[in-house]
């Protein structure tokens, strides 16, 4: 009975310990370390290397350590038929939604203009705009989407939201399905998307969705960098159409050197920061799934194998 | 019956047009045309030239058109012993408290940190810090500083607040006078001046007062370039007893492009545009107290001519 963690990044030894600080009865390894690989029962994994899954005879369980899973659909020697979890996560939730939150109050108030101003030493004070101006539209009202429209709506902010099925959240206009988006997106000023990464949501932010917004919306991508077409996004940044973009995520991370965002203008980066699953907020339900697996209980924050998310 | 508009800036315009449409019965001149002087019962004033008050002998009230009238007390030529009123406008506090706000939540969220990395084409996730880590002080709990801190309590910071006068504001812990400043900035992490600059407030932003402040702690001064004693700030910022600030006035304004400001790394500097008085939402409250001039009634939002505000 024993948990292995895979992941490519610096990262393993945090986990093996909180593992074991918190449930010392656990046997927990390193993927690239020598392990009874049949005594395995759960894999806590974040971006696996591809295959990396296969050759655990008594794998019951694959957990993603973060929010995301579509990692995981894209290894297409990935274990069929088991069980995937996610995390759901209070943090990560309102981490997401306090990052989102920072971008639209800098926006609101042109503070990347002026650091920009103040590195070319250049004093114009331009105008501003108010909380009560803006409408933001949110893609996706999940774990993360729904958090971050409660959090908006108690600032003040008009919000708006799209997703799949149809939600209740009050004090939010809520619109469902391809009928829906329309609607959603002709009176959203912000777009925020935190929509999972699907089949169906792929290349979603591409130029006709842009186009559906009114004259200069800004895009905020915190979801994945496979939902934005990137081509699209200059098209639509140059001939003003959008008036900027946020983002924290990307097809390729870190994002090459080349790729036309670092020096756009009008493009706003963070490095896929916004909310970092931490370890100590994270492994006890990650425990608390390996108990049930045990004793043959329900699994927490199930992922569905048709939704993907 | 006449009200005279001066100032030095280009919106004397401006604010020409907003009062003579909302009171067209009202003769308004520019002071730099000829006026017949007599007739002026009320100046609307901003940072003035100096001794341009002189000569309306029928002048009644001095009308600062900005919530601050500490430019009036600098001119030793202003005429005694005239009711001075100031501006007490809500977009003006909700301006502010929205600006402090984004401040606070760059700083969280390490946006300009992040801007600066994509300028540099630097990839490289930094840790950050949530809403419920920050216990935030404010220094001033006047018309702007108690709105800030009604804000700040409904998003879930820790708020304190310090005043010469007790102040009572739910959530907030508040702190008085010389005696209560120690226990104030020992919890502080992150310092909002928006004091009014008086005689007893000018340079209370020192060394003397940094010191009282946890390591690590971070400036942000909103109220007058008066309040701060730059060298002080730097020597805090360059020993890391202070991990930054964010400054939108200064001591003069335009800033000289020789100051160490500019290029300091610890430094975010916005251009005193925090919450500029806008014609139209002051108007109204000027054109109510010339009318009460004119009947006799008490003014609206008269200063203080002891407390200077």
């Amino acid at each position: 009975m024993a948990i292995v963690v895979i992941r490519q990044d610096d990262k393993i030894d945090d986990w093996k310990e909180a593992l074991q600080l918190y449930a010392p009865q656990i046997a927990v390894y390193d993927y690239r370390e020598e392990h009874p690989r049949e005594a395995v029962k759960m894999a806590v994994v974040w971006k696996h290397p591809p295959g990396s899954l296969q050759g655990y005879p008594n794998l019951e369980c694959i957990s993603s350590s973060g929010a995301g899973v579509d990692f995981l659909f894209e290894d297409d020697r990935l274990p069929k038929h088991l069980p995937i979890t996610r995390v759901v996560d209070e943090y990560l939730s309102k981490d997401m939604s306090e990052h989102v939150i920072a971008l639209i109050f800098s926006l609101l108030k042109n503070l990347y203009h002026y650091k920009v101003d103040q590195f070319n030493k250049i004093w114009k004070p331009v105008g501003y705009k108010r909380i009560s101006d803006l409408t933001i539209g949110i893609m996706g009202l999940g774990a993360l989407g729904s958090v971050l429209a409660k959090d908006l709506v108690r600032f003040g902010f008009k919000v708006r939201g799209w997703s799949s099925s149809e939600k209740n959240i009050q004090g939010v206009e809520t619109f469902t399905g391809p009928a829906g988006r329309t609607a959603f997106l002709e009176a959203t000023q912000i777009l925020v998307c935190l929509l999972p990464l699907t089949d169906d949501t792929k290349g979603i932010l591409n130029a006709g969705l842009f186009r559906q917004l009114p004259k200069g919306a800004y895009l905020i991508n915190v979801a994945r960098g496979g939902h934005l077409v990137d081509g699209d996004l200059l098209e639509m940044l140059d001939n003003g159409h959008l008036s900027g973009a946020a983002l924290d995520v990307y097809h390729q991370e870190p994002l090459s050197l080349e790729h036309p965002f670092w020096e756009h203008p009008k493009v706003h980066m963070t490095p896929h920061y916004a909310s970092v699953s931490e370890t100590i907020s994270v492994v006890p339900q990650i425990v608390e799934n390996y108990r049930r697996l045990a004793s043959g209980e329900e699994l927490l924050n199930l992922v569905s194998e048709d939704k993907k998310y």
